[in-house]
């Protein structure tokens, strides 16, 4: 299996902090050492940094540790091969443009009978992943569903949360989509999430040993929400999803999820 | 303007030796200090690695020549704006998927009515530059042209040379494109390559105090050729691209150019 991590915030934040914690389970406090990858974005754009290798022994993780690239969204993966050779394009997350924006994604799970049950026609896989082939379907059945024009975000992200379910019914698949603004965050069986807002306090790594008080490096102001699949820190209270559940995630905050639409 | 970097070899290999004097020209030696981007291919995937900084200055740029990421077509660029905002949107190569494959495209010049004259449908840009733009066209005309089914190389290159040619007529068009397995470069105005092969040699980058014993680095059956908006070195003969001319690179070689085909 894989692990995910992401972030929503209000502000452009660093991710340094929760991604020193999850890259040493690529490899260190974790099996996940069959490449990783994290995504940021800087308004309509964004820049990945990617290796097949361990994050825990990659230096390219290690830059990302120490240099802080603000973002207001964060996708990021460390795999756990089983599904796909371990190489470069087998690597999550994946992007793909749509709608004049960059589309990520990152899942952690598996799949059986995925090419039978999500044929794609219009999105080809450059990898051979059971994942980028989901997010193929996935945006195979946008443009079926909606054409050129992308449609309001709750009505999107709703479709989503329908086409999450189906591919979830095909193995395990807890799911990351994100647009750059909009961040959304399906639990199969395994996803927490945290929203951090004044007053801020302190707060430790569980998997490695640094800890960092948050009244230090925020304003009053700055709303940030860190999604993973297992909690990063021992001294803070999470939220468990539950199974078939979903979140959308703006600014920082869960705008609708699928028990109520408060947007 | 803008400048232009590429590589195509026969057995993967680094580009630092490159990257480094390339990379002082993004705000030291040179004033292209509007961001820069370089993308690796390994087989079929490709990562990219991004700043709108200055790349004289920037810790991504360092982590690159110091890291050798081994690879057999890489594309980079270092940016001075002209056309669009500087931000990571705007930032070169372009990296869109098409035949399943990662398609990279760089471009250093400006272009003129591109709206008017290279009207897009299918593909739609996220940044607001010329270059993206005019990528877009080029993969709405492929797509048109062909379907869903990629053609030879042979047919594909020199369709592309058309809707370079094309695009050159708007302004000034020094372009790289590459599905990873070929590289091709047009000459509008400005445009440098070398091809190294054994015997190898020493080299001297014109940007950097720094030397290379190229007999050191590689085997006997290596080739590597490089493409650069200007020589990289002062102790090497780079051939000097004509106006309209254009090479496709594979494996370190010029496999077909505009005056024959040798595939």
């Amino acid at each position: 299996m894989c692990e995910l991590l992401a972030m929503s915030a209000n502000v452009p934040t660093d991710i340094c902090f929760s991604f020193s914690g999850l890259m040493q389970r690529g490899g260190n406090t974790g099996p996940h050492k069959d490449g990783w990858g994290i995504t940021f974005y800087e308004g309509k754009g964004c820049r990945s940094f990617k290796d097949p290798k361990p994050s825990a022994h990659s230096p390219i993780a290690d830059l990302v540790t120490k240099y802080p690239m603000k973002s207001e969204t964060v996708v990021c993966h460390i795999r756990q091969a089983n599904s796909g050779d371990v190489c470069l394009e087998n690597t999550h997350p994946f992007i793909r443009p749509m709608w004049g924006k960059n589309w990520t994604y990152a899942h952690n799970g598996q799949l059986k009978d995925f090419q039978t049950q999500c044929p794609i026609k219009l999105h080809l896989p450059i990898g051979t992943t059971d994942s980028e082939h989901a997010f193929c379907w996935i945006l195979d059945q946008l443009y079926y569903e909606f054409g050129a024009q992308q449609p309001s975000t709750v009505i999107l992200f709703k479709f989503i949360a329908t086409l999450a379910k189906h591919i979830d019914a095909l193995g395990v698949a807890n799911i990351i989509i994100s647009d750059g603004e909009c961040l959304f965050a399906y639990c199969s069986n395994n996803l927490h999430w945290i929203t951090r807002r004044a007053p801020f306090g302190k707060a430790s790594l569980i998997d490695a040993e640094m800890a960092v008080d948050f009244c230090k490096e925020t304003t009053d102001k700055d709303i940030v929400t860190v999604i993973a699949t297992k909690p990063l820190t021992d001294d803070e209270i999470w939220h468990r999803m539950s199974a078939g559940h979903w979140h959308l995630f703006r600014l920082g905050e869960s705008v609708v999820c699928c028990d109520q639409d408060i947007l």
